[in-house]
């Protein structure tokens, strides 16, 4: 194979419907470049491939070659095509056309006798790439200094972005142009705060979604993210500012990727991919045969193409799971908000200004009168998941270790087994099982993934012994091992180990604060939900912008469902605790979320007494199905609205979730999408006249009528609003 | 307490006996101070205590005062005694004493609200020492940043030392003087090694023993280090140059320790405590209460009470297992020596550069030919341990993955629990219990103590079902999680972590190239041995010095026992293989080391072949004991020589051992600990005439007699050699 003749090519591949087209080549010192049009209109300029390693002590093992930059001819190109329909086990369409064109690119880099493969798969909506390392000898293993793959804009985009982190995802998002990044960071991030882990002042996260001037929306994200470092992008606005600055928020310093000095430096507007170190400052160890996770453009002039794109699943490997019977979409409601808002408390006792798990007689210590996790507040939620048909509820807190639970690096804070007194863990099952709903299990790791790991499997054994099928896992405070972060290859190589351990016990996998998703969930479908991004919880703690559900789709849930939360019918929080914070959202809205942030998890957030007070309203979360048969996206536009037709699963039923930004919005809704000739009972849930986010929230209508294919909904949507449509086939 | 009014007190503790005084104050400046005689001699001059604490991110929640050095006043002194008598469940003795005078000093800092307490013990031959960290509000969570112990030397002394190293304590030991150090340290560092991590040019490792000018031996080592950083000690020889050298031998260069510039710097001749990093740089992650391990000086102007002194366990905690009876001193042999010596090896296909566990069908690849732990030798082995009276096998390389096992950052290396395919587990354990033996599981980790955890449950389960019941583990090369080292606070926490999973499982630990021991055999005696030093295979690797194995019981072996794997008798490889390395010891002084290496775990190093050329000798190994009811140090000086007489468990039978250096030794020994009116048969296995270690080190002469309490033997030992002695009660 090396001893290939370099052949110079250079290839061009387009996609199915041609829309798309990739263009590869190495320049004259060698460099992989690719550049790529949507309808004739660029949307990746010429850019750069390539990897910087690092050289390590064991060097004498072949690991001191770094340069996987330049050097490289093409040595053999093969191009094929790939259609296939597949079935996801829960998703939004009952089946995934997975249709591309494909260019594979082998390159030599003579002086090193080191050969890389290249793999471009191209959609009719967008590009995935990736690299690839066989086995050889002159590249066995390696560590990387940096991934150094350029995607250089066109233009100075619009962009929806949150700052770089190692650590966190759940910040605001910010809306500005390319060339408004650097200043805007500096508001963006509060410096104050000291577990911020910023790595640049043009460092953004991925999923980043943008729009041109001349309209095109286009998104980077990354798919098949696993044993690898999550991709960051450092943004070049100004050249003689690019990978100079110097950051860093509390007592952890961030040094910034060493600068390429070697190579000239990338034209402005163009992203370079950072990647999230470890605690020794590298990104990653590899053994051939390997490959990095895809890289991935999407692109359409259609904004609604967006939302309707299943690139990333479609990158992702086929489900790994032989029998997925027991994985169920779950509609669950939770212990939980009320100890979000501060009326409740996770821990059982306020006695001690630290605990130690092995030390504590936890029959004897005084209880603080304040746990949420109580068997008779448990017995209340069960019943009100029974007699409101949902399948689960969730109990935060019901373990001990709450007493002092994070940011102490505090390894061995929860063992995940042992209940608090107040938590008759056999009785509430019991219980549970006999009205036909499950308690869902929760397991907070304080980010102690070693002491997780100890754990679990313990934690599993006892969710078989007492029929738990889900947890939701949680990962909030800093890694322990120290200097680890939470986007580093070893912790997503520990949030899929959990993700395996748990499909070995028929147990699906909610995760919180975990490393964004990429699609692993079409491999993994006991992966049902992540949090990843900012929630509903957010509401509780100063109140997130209206337009943030309208941003969350085309950025946060490109990669995989998110556990938003929503539901919130009591916004302002100061009705029934001492917190000031309110959602940002009507309750006709907040019933919009139901389909507008498609998971097949979805949690109905509010305590049952204010669904109580809102019967009429709640009968939508009842009714409404969180597994999908098809869905149509009837409007979309980043940040501002988003509507959302979706069949349910095995009926004829269709239901419409339509949300928007502060400003409002009126749909126009052509029913042209149901069966002809049949009739529909419709009801509506709007935004009544004069409903506001902010001054009346609670202001909603319910309307029922018949509908039939071709009729047309008009519907309003207060500031900060929306509606939710239901339709019976009769 | 802290109202308490700040009382200048000065402690001063007598040994029982009266022949140890320590002395404690604080300072003028509020540090706290230390000095300890023995029969009035200086052994440590006044030397300073406290701790350097980091300043957290988390500085919000009291991690913010870094000040545990001084401000101090003593709050108050408590003393005390204790006596009592413990029967360990294997050892030297059948009982031993822990008789002790105690001081605690409750010490306030008035600036920071922070109490601390300093508890010494002194016993006859040494004082322990530790510091204790009430739970208070203002120190309830903490980061080293570096422990300040001073240990001040009277004198120039003479010292038994390793270099001081983050991740191995395998080097030879160098004997200088004090002062000699650091010029010492230039040759005893193998500076091209990429995996040193050595901290300063005078930093040494403990257990470290010295001689100073007038004849009194001291030692400095710990006791029951658990979740704590192993110590070092950094001398300060110069002042000029303390604290200020820049180390490294491969890329991972190793930053110092800070200076502590704020304070004076000690005298020449001053140890200072030096901890073991974790990737962050720092040295521990502390929770309140909690405490520091034990720091021993032990000290005798008799140099057979150092081997005699029992400090170390008894400042360990009493045993935590109810049940010890399937803990059991084992003797055994193994398929080990010859991949050692590289005539075998531990990989079953040389096939591949590189391996994958979850990607190959073992059954389908092409063998080596070189695997050693292939049914037919392993039962070779089996019958060679059943007609030989050993207990147990052990065979390494039974289980996939040693084709690429070490220094390439692989985490998934192991699985612990799949064989090559050349191992029927199943029928060779089945034989093995059919003739009386064991077969002894083997778990390298290759220091990917993730990978171990992950596995360890499996692993043991696979133990247990198939009736293994000890463990040999392994930790070469880098740690993974990376940047980490051996001798960490999360190292030592997985090692212990390790040995308690074990006994869940009723598995005794034998654990090698993990940190040195401190005693924690005694809290729990599964953990049988240690390796933590040079032990044999170095033989094999170019030999050691010939008084090697007179160093070791003074410095190794303080901590606990030592698995050496003595028995080498055909010392010259090349008569069997293509190695051309030699062991320095003679025949009869390899049996010596069954006695003056005092384990509970002794292997019969050498193959079965060679031990049956001379299997006259052999006998003693048969015959030899290896748990004891009385042990008697006859004669000891560090690096010369050492004889020692042990009465075998729940016996009236004695063995004796001599072992010397290079130059050769003669015993004297008075059979006065022999029952008055007995006869024994003795037997002794000598040095032959013109024995030596390089010349002829085959010759011996084995010799019988009857001989009765008071008589005397009279036994040449030659360079390098040795004798071992049976005496059979009759």
């Amino acid at each position: 194979m090396l001893a290939l003749p370099m052949i110079a090519l250079a290839g061009n591949i387009k996609s199915p419907n041609g829309n798309i087209e990739v263009k590869f080549s190495v320049d004259n010192t060698g460099r992989p470049v690719y550049e790529m049009t949507y309808k004739g209109r660029e949307v990746i300029k010429p850019s750069h491939l390539g990897l910087e390693l690092a050289k390590d002590k064991h060097a004498s093992k072949g690991m001191d070659e770094t340069n996987l930059i330049d050097g490289f001819s093409i040595a053999k190109e093969e191009t094929s095509t790939f259609d296939e329909t597949w079935r996801p086990v829960w998703g939004e369409t009952a089946t995934i056309r997975n249709h591309y064109n494909e260019l594979a690119a082998t390159l030599l880099q003579a002086d090193t006798k080191r050969e890389i493969l290249i793999r471009f798969r191209v959609y009719d909506d967008g590009v995935g790439f990736r690299y690839e390392f066989p086995q050889q000898q002159a590249l066995n293993y390696f560590l990387i200094q940096e991934e150094r793959t350029e995607f250089a804009m066109a233009g100075d985009h619009k962009a929806w972005w949150l700052p770089g982190d190692y650590d966190t995802q759940e910040q605001e998002t910010q809306e500005t142009r390319l060339s408004e990044i650097r200043e805007c960071m500096k508001k963006a991030v509060n410096w104050n705060n000291s577990s911020v882990a910023i790595f640049s002042e043009t460092g953004v996260q991925t999923s980043l979604q943008m729009k041109s001037q001349d309209g095109l929306y286009i998104n980077i994200h990354e798919a098949a993210c696993q044993d690898y470092a999550t991709m960051h992008l450092e943004l070049v606005d100004d050249q003689t500012k690019a990978f100079t600055t110097k950051l860093g928020g509390g007592s952890n310093a961030y040094t910034p990727s060493p600068k390429p000095s070697a190579y000239p430096l990338p034209q402005p507007f163009t992203f370079v991919s950072h990647l999230t170190p470890d605690a020794t400052g590298l990104k990653g160890a590899m053994q051939t045969p390997c490959e990095t996770p895809w890289r991935t453009v999407m692109v359409s002039d259609d904004a609604r193409d967006m939302l309707a794109n299943n690139l990333i699943l479609n990158l992702n490997e086929p489900c790994k799971i032989e029998d997925t019977s027991w994985i169920h979409p779950t509609k669950y409601c939770g212990v939980w908000w009320e100890m979000i808002v501060g009326k409740s408390s996770w821990n059982y006792t306020d006695d001690f200004p630290s605990i130690k798990l092995d030390k504590i007689d936890w029959n004897s210590v005084k209880p603080n009168g304040r746990h949420a996790a109580n068997n008779e507040k448990v017995k209340r939620y069960i019943d009100f998941a029974a007699k409101n048909g949902l399948d689960e509820v969730l109990v935060e807190g019901w373990n001990v270790g709450w007493e002092d639970w994070a940011n102490m690096w505090k390894r061995d804070v929860f063992d995940f087994v042992t209940p608090y007194p107040d938590f008759d863990i056999k009785m509430l099952n019991e219980y549970a099982h006999s009205k036909g709903v499950k308690i869902l299990m929760h397991h907070e790791t304080s980010s102690s993934s070693q002491n997780y790991e100890r754990h679990i499997k313990e934690a599993f054994e006892l969710m078989n012994k007492y029929g738990y099928d889900a947890v939701k896992t949680g990962y909030v405070g800093d890694i322990i091992p120290r200097g680890d972060h939470h986007y580093s290859q070893s912790m997503n190589n520990h949030y899929l180990y959990v993700v395996k351990e748990a499909a070995k016990h028929h147990i699906m996998i909610n995760a919180h604060e975990a490393t964004r998703p990429t699609g692993l969930c079409r491999t993994w479908p006991n992966l049902v939900g992540n949090e990843s991004a900012r929630g509903t919880e957010y509401e509780a703690f100063g109140g997130s912008n209206p337009d943030h559900t309208c941003i969350l789709p085309f950025t946060r849930l490109q990669g995989g469902p998110m556990d938003y939360t929503p539901g919130i019918f009591v916004t302002k929080l100061s009705e029934w605790s001492d917190n000031p914070s309110w959602a940002r959202i009507t309750l006709a809205g907040s019933l919009a979320l139901y389909l507008t942030m498609y998971s097949p998890l979805q949690m109905a957030a509010d305590l049952p007494e204010n669904y109580e007070k809102f019967d009429d309203a709640f009968q939508f979360i009842r009714d409404v199905a969180c597994d999908w048969d098809d869905s149509k996206y009837l409007e979309a536009e980043p940040g501002d609205y988003i509507t959302v037709a979706r069949k349910a699963k095995g009926t004829d039923n269709w239901f419409i979730g339509g949300k928007c930004d502060e400003n409002g919005h009126t749909s126009v809704i052509k029913l042209d999408f149901l069966d002809k000739g049949r009739k529909y009972e419709c009801t509506i849930y709007a935004d009544a006249k004069g409903a506001h986010y902010e001054t009346n929230p609670q202001a909603y209508t319910i309307s029922k009528r018949v509908v039939k294919a071709g009729d047309i909904l008009k519907l309003k949507e207060a500031p900060g609003g929306g509606f939710a449509v239901s339709l019976i086939a009769k």
